[in-house]
């Protein structure tokens, strides 16, 4: 119910944020998850659960790209590399113009839920997030760490670096050259200790040094298999919390559906085995849910051009079912 | 091994009430559950566990078809609905024999064990426990809570509303007119306390309102994940048992096989994702009876017609093993 | 990283014993096991963590058939059964030859990794670490106790008693005829207080009664759902480690790939359902490699021959992996 969302305005009110954006990786069809998820009926089971739903169809994009001179549909795309960075004037400028609508949102008092696209868009929806709530603290639920700087990268695909963006400890705009520094536009308002993982598995080498070295918490598989997930959450929410007067932080939750077992959620770019279950997945959110506290949801990384037609509903149906979890819907 | 059955007699005995019937529901099949149970063998590995095992062949249910005037094999079947109520008068008719059957074996001291068929049976098997042990306690594994009252039923199934009628909180019988009253043969003789649910994901808004109201102790998958299951099933035991004297009560163990996941028991009337593991499953009826206190045995809604062969052998397979461990097979 | 390995000399080496070798059971195709393992780049994964690999080829037993007058790849196998025990002189003369090359390698302070093959072979490899550190544990990870005595076993596989001839309580050899006794070479080292089993499922009835008189610790799959594998390997080590002084034992790990579910490693000779997950087997290799006190790997069953060619590759790549994690691969 929409009741014990502390941080929410009456009428509670949910604004769908749509972003078919693939720029941050390579794999086509990223694009097309918000697309099916909407279409699935997502806006309609979470007005059943009792809230306001606002939803404008999905993100164009179109003035960026006429901006950058690109034209998609004639193949067109003038943005090339900067060091590593691939599409980073692409990027930068929709994760800036994400940001804002999911800050203007937030600062109505409106829950924004924002459904990728690539993980890249998170640099939007958190800056989004602190913009209206500077001290919220971040779930991040992934397979992977997405904390990739412009040293240790190996792709160069920005949907691995978001929370390098986010630390403000990557590559400072200045040194590409004044003219064209993208992501000059993000503030680094979060900090290492109001951050943290549940799921990872599949974390780079020099990911692994940057969580060590900043003191990032991160609850891996391990982890998980030793606790077990309730205690997880549990722990994860006393971290993000710790200090904080009672009630506890408003929460981002930034959920990657790789974090999911692969045979849970097929259908994504990057799957890793020996991942979240349904079950798992599904107390995450319900758990953050009761909190009260949770104040913006990201759903990322739903491809449904990478499976079959039944895997690509059954990762869609799990992706409407771990938002309507995480907004209200419980088993009893 | 039968040894530790505290309240069974010596030979320690099981009497399997065979009950292929599916008139608490409207899909065809699940009236095969208990032939393929019975055939897959399970007779001969109770057996094996050293138990005295008493089969006499399934219920045929003739007399009461020829009482009310139907002939199925001619597809006559004089029975209105009552209210919502589908097929009243054979539903009632078939649990109170079955009630009476189950009654009277627990009353010679043997364990009776009962093959669904659907899970409005248990107004029987559980009417009939009560008749023997009137402090006994239940538990109910289950996706469901089988708590819908004539109020709140949308579908007018009655395997949907057993548990109402055993607690006696649905309409009373007067109410559906003197001459025909189903269900006037149910004496209410469980109390709320004494019932307690495992694995529930699966309930609807007006059954979840009850649980509420009438303080019923339910374990969904929530906890599940939240605890464990090994906790989950010791604080089950606390609950029903709790204020009882040493030892702990005699228990009716109930178990719809849809409790489990899909990708375990596949083949069964409305399965639900995001179910109990086959390890789960199996641990429930372990350490139930372990507790030496296990008085009566149901296995429900396996229903063969519902999948392909090897979903149909593999659900046969699951019921038999959870019949075995719940009845003394152990891994140790 | 291989640094937390206590007991094993720097630079820091792996020496891998590969057994094609399937003379302790009947099936066919289990000696090409450690042919896809390390076909699967096994050896070249172990170099990227850090460790110094030796591997010059699997061993060939050519000699010891030469003596034994068989030539396998004419058909001729002169060993006929002695007692119930098939293979005898095979199996004994073969465990005996990996003993020493296990032996020695430990003896250099060397980590030997033993790739089989069927799990005969640890009578050969315990044996050898034991000759190398004589207070060493056991940690038996399997579907099966593996321990039947000539007096229990049904089917004298002699893969299915190695833990007897270990602990010394399966028949002397004398008893066999001067002549021709096999297993002679065996010194029965271990106690039955220094081995522990983490994931059983499938024991034989004369096996639990050996269990039982002889006070062995054992984590059947009931325990791992009752207390989570956090806590299981916890407990698993403690036992192991009970009053030895700090730091604990050096650890020998025994994996037998059919201690997880069928679903996860289906290419083995004996599955069983209800198995460790794929995070589970993992996290208990992560687990003893976290001790630093490993000293000798096993990893045994894989049948390469059992399955189709995808279930095959999953299994041998679950069984790298596997490796990979009890050698210091880790999540994070
Ligand atoms: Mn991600
Ligand atoms: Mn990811
Ligand atoms: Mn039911
Ligand atoms: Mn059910
Ligand atoms: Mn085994
Ligand atoms: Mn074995």
């Amino acid at each position: 119910m929409a009741s014990s969302s502390r941080f929410i305005k009456d009428p509670k009110t949910i604004a769908i944020v749509g972003c078919p954006f693939s720029g941050g990786q390579p794999k086509a069809g990223v694009d097309e998850g918000p697309i099916h998820l909407v279409e699935a009926g997502l806006p309609e089971q979470l007005k059943a659960l009792g809230w306001n739903v606002r939803f404008d169809g999905h993100h164009q994009f179109e003035e960026i790209n006429a901006k950058l001179g690109n034209d998609p549909a004639a193949g067109i795309v003038r943005d090339p590399p900067i060091g590593k960075l691939k599409n980073p004037r692409l990027v930068s400028e929709v994760t800036k113009s994400v940001a804002e609508a999911v800050g203007s949102h937030a600062k109505q008092g409106e829950l924004p839920l924002t459904l990728g696209g690539d993980h890249s868009l998170a640099m939007g929806t958190i800056s989004g997030t602190l913009s209206a709530y500077p001290d919220a603290g971040v779930i991040w639920v992934d397979a992977h760490a997405d904390i990739n700087t412009e040293e240790t990268t190996d792709t160069g695909n920005i949907h691995g670096m978001p929370v390098a963006f986010l630390l403000g400890i990557t590559q400072q705009p200045a040194s590409y050259g004044a003219s064209e520094a993208p992501f000059s536009w993000i503030k680094p308002m979060l900090t290492p200790e109001r951050i943290v993982y549940i799921g990872l598995r599949d974390v780079d080498v020099g990911e692994k040094a940057i969580l060590k070295k900043h003191g990032i918490k991160a609850f891996s598989m391990h982890e998980v298999d030793r606790y077990g997930i309730g205690r997880v959450v549990e722990m994860a929410l006393e971290w993000v919390n710790k200090g904080y007067g009672p009630g506890g932080r408003p929460i981002h939750l930034s959920f990657d559906v790789d974090a999911l077992d692969p045979t849970v959620a097929p259908s994504t770019g990057t799957p890793v085995r020996g991942g979240l279950t349904f079950r798992e997945g599904h107390y995450i959110c319900e758990s953050i849910y009761e909190t009260g506290n949770l104040v913006a949801l990201d759903l990322m990384e739903v491809n449904p051009s990478l499976a079959d037609a039944a895997a690509v509903k059954q990762t869609v149906a799990v992706g409407c079912s771990l938002v309507r979890a995480a907004l209200g819907e419980t088993l009893l």
